[in-house]
């Protein structure tokens, strides 16, 4: 069974509208697998094993998963049912409490159902409202996707060479993806890029689930190591750096992936474009700069022995395993978001766009 | 069984002088075991099979090689002998093409032999001498490491944090290694070093050897990912980062594992020193510049499948695996040979060092 960004989404609903069909991430690229979810506890073990996995795309699961608990409990009367739905939904949004977007979608659905019983509807019919709800989370994050593909499109030139770091793709949304999506784009207008993927250690998010997407899509797709990004940019063959981000401070300070920084530190170098991609959503004015945003460390197997077959570093040595780093805001050539195009200096263009959102 | 640096030269010769005790380096970290090497055949598929490697060490392995198989033919007379020799020699050096050292090593013990035999010895006393010269090579090697370790040390400082790539160190050579010999060096005077090492993807030689060898010898070592150093820099966690090199341009130019020329551009970036450590054999005055060194392409499997349970791309996508890049001059801070540092400008430092030579 193969992966289409384009006809089958990651996270979907099945025609009897009673499972949630999802791909199981984990199991990629060897298999392409689907998981057939119902129940409270099925639904916090997608989330929890990473089954599900990308902070868009666990959006758009969870509020699905609210329409199929709101429909388990529509034979209640009104204040039962909203008082099972609100514990689910406590329940579901304890599975991973830092992927912003399952608390969001979870409380989007909770503050609709609450809205509609007490406007004096019954619990069946707002279990149609809620089904309504969870398309239009789905519809939504396509449309955004589409909207960051087109704005990144229009950067980029038909035989370009494109790097990109970690996985930002269809995969971690929904159909286009946000650093993946211009690449898509452009593919099905005839562009044709040439793409080298950073594998992405330690998770190899890139070899992965990046190539996965790519070659799926018929890209020119070609994967690297994280350390080749110098000799690539040397030899010419790269015309564009893209990639995702975690989170956006005010001055344009960017989190993302562990190694981003690296690659925006050499194509600056190199003079090589280096582009971010992401939703307003994603853009915190609550954070002034980088240096208020924490890096999250994770457990040293990931480096040392979890994909190999055997321990690949001696007894005794330690491990230093930080998820993430920060882009400075000098080393990004523009920000892509669904709106339009951001570009230095960040600190004005990001303050300008969010007051008028 | 443990490996200590001081104590236990990857390859030596044994008592009786029949064999070669050999560390195989293809089991390390997990396994120490030593090869006991007596025939052509199992010199050549130590060299072939990586079990011996660092162009160094191959040398002084070669060496010692040459030696065993002059006592095998020394009963022949004088013209067999030599043509035995010769024979033997050619086909070692077939083992492994453009390790130059190995060259090296038996065209030195052949003009011996061949000097010997013509100056009126026998193939007995040929032996012994080729025997000395064996030993000989082994301690100019160790001289060469004691002294870059020396000359790197002087330019660090107790409690530095220090960032590695790949591995120069006591396995590549004998003793004290190139890049890492100021460590060593600095840990048995009692500086406090903090040492990163890049895991150094594909073939995983710092978190293989490097750290292998570091723990060994009590020095605080850490492995990361080679997409971390951007990060290790911006929180002023390095002071230095020391590299080997395989050859260096008569401009300063230098080759070395892929990934070195990111993390030079990423050192200037937050302004830390960027070392080279090796000998003036390396340095290639008939190389111009960096641009006239051909860069080795090695088998896509080592990176998307070779040490993994199960392939860690998809099926369809394609690899780009070059085994070393070339770091530009301008960002190198010195370069640290046996006779001292050599400073920018390089053209004409490197043009005095070796004229002196």
């Amino acid at each position: 069974m193969e992966f289409k960004y384009k006809d089958s989404d990651p996270v979907r609903l099945s025609p009897d509208r009673d499972e949630i069909i999802a791909l199981d991430q984990t199991k990629l690229p060897n298999r392409v697998e689907y998981l057939h979810i119902s129940t409270l506890q099925e639904m916090y073990d997608a989330i929890k094993s990473l089954a599900v996995r990308g902070a868009p795309c666990i959006g758009v699961f969870a509020g699905y998963c609210m329409a199929l608990l709101s429909k388990k409990h529509c034979t209640l009367d009104k204040d039962d049912f909203l008082s099972k739905l609100k514990e689910d939904g406590k329940h579901l949004d304890s599975s991973r409490p830092t992927a912003v977007n399952l608390s969001w979608a979870i409380k989007r659905q909770l503050t609709l159902a609450d809205k509609c019983i007490h406007s004096g509807q019954n619990p069946e019919n707002t279990t149609e409202r809620l089904y309504s709800e969870a398309l239009e989370i789905h519809e939504e994050d396509i449309r955004m996707c589409m909207c960051i593909a087109e704005h990144g499109l229009s950067l980029l030139h038909d035989g370009d060479g494109i790097l990109t770091h970690c996985n930002a793709g269809a995969l971690a949304t929904t159909r286009y993806g946000t650093g993946l999506g211009p690449i898509l784009l452009g593919r099905e207008r005839g562009y044709n890029f040439h793409v080298y993927s950073d594998e992405t250690r330690p998770l190899l998010q890139g070899a992965r689930l990046t190539a996965f997407e790519l070659v799926n899509a018929g890209v020119d797709e070609t994967v690297v190591c994280d350390n080749m990004a110098s000799l690539l940019m040397k030899q010419g063959r790269i015309q564009a750096v893209l990639v995702g981000c975690d989170r956006i401070a005010a001055n344009g300070d960017t989190a993302n992936k562990i190694g981003t920084s690296g690659a925006a530190i050499i194509a600056k170098h190199y003079g090589v474009p280096f582009y971010v991609l992401g939703p307003y959503s994603t853009i915190d004015m609550n954070t002034p700069t980088g240096d208020d945003i924490e890096i999250e460390l994770r457990d040293p197997d990931e480096i040392g022995s979890m994909w190999y077959k055997e321990p690949m570093a001696p007894k005794g040595a330690k491990f230093f395993n930080p998820a993430f780093d920060v882009t400075d805001h000098s080393l990004i050539t523009a920000i892509i978001t669904e709106k339009g195009v951001l570009k230095p200096p960040f600190e004005k263009s990001i303050a300008q766009a969010m007051k008028g959102r």
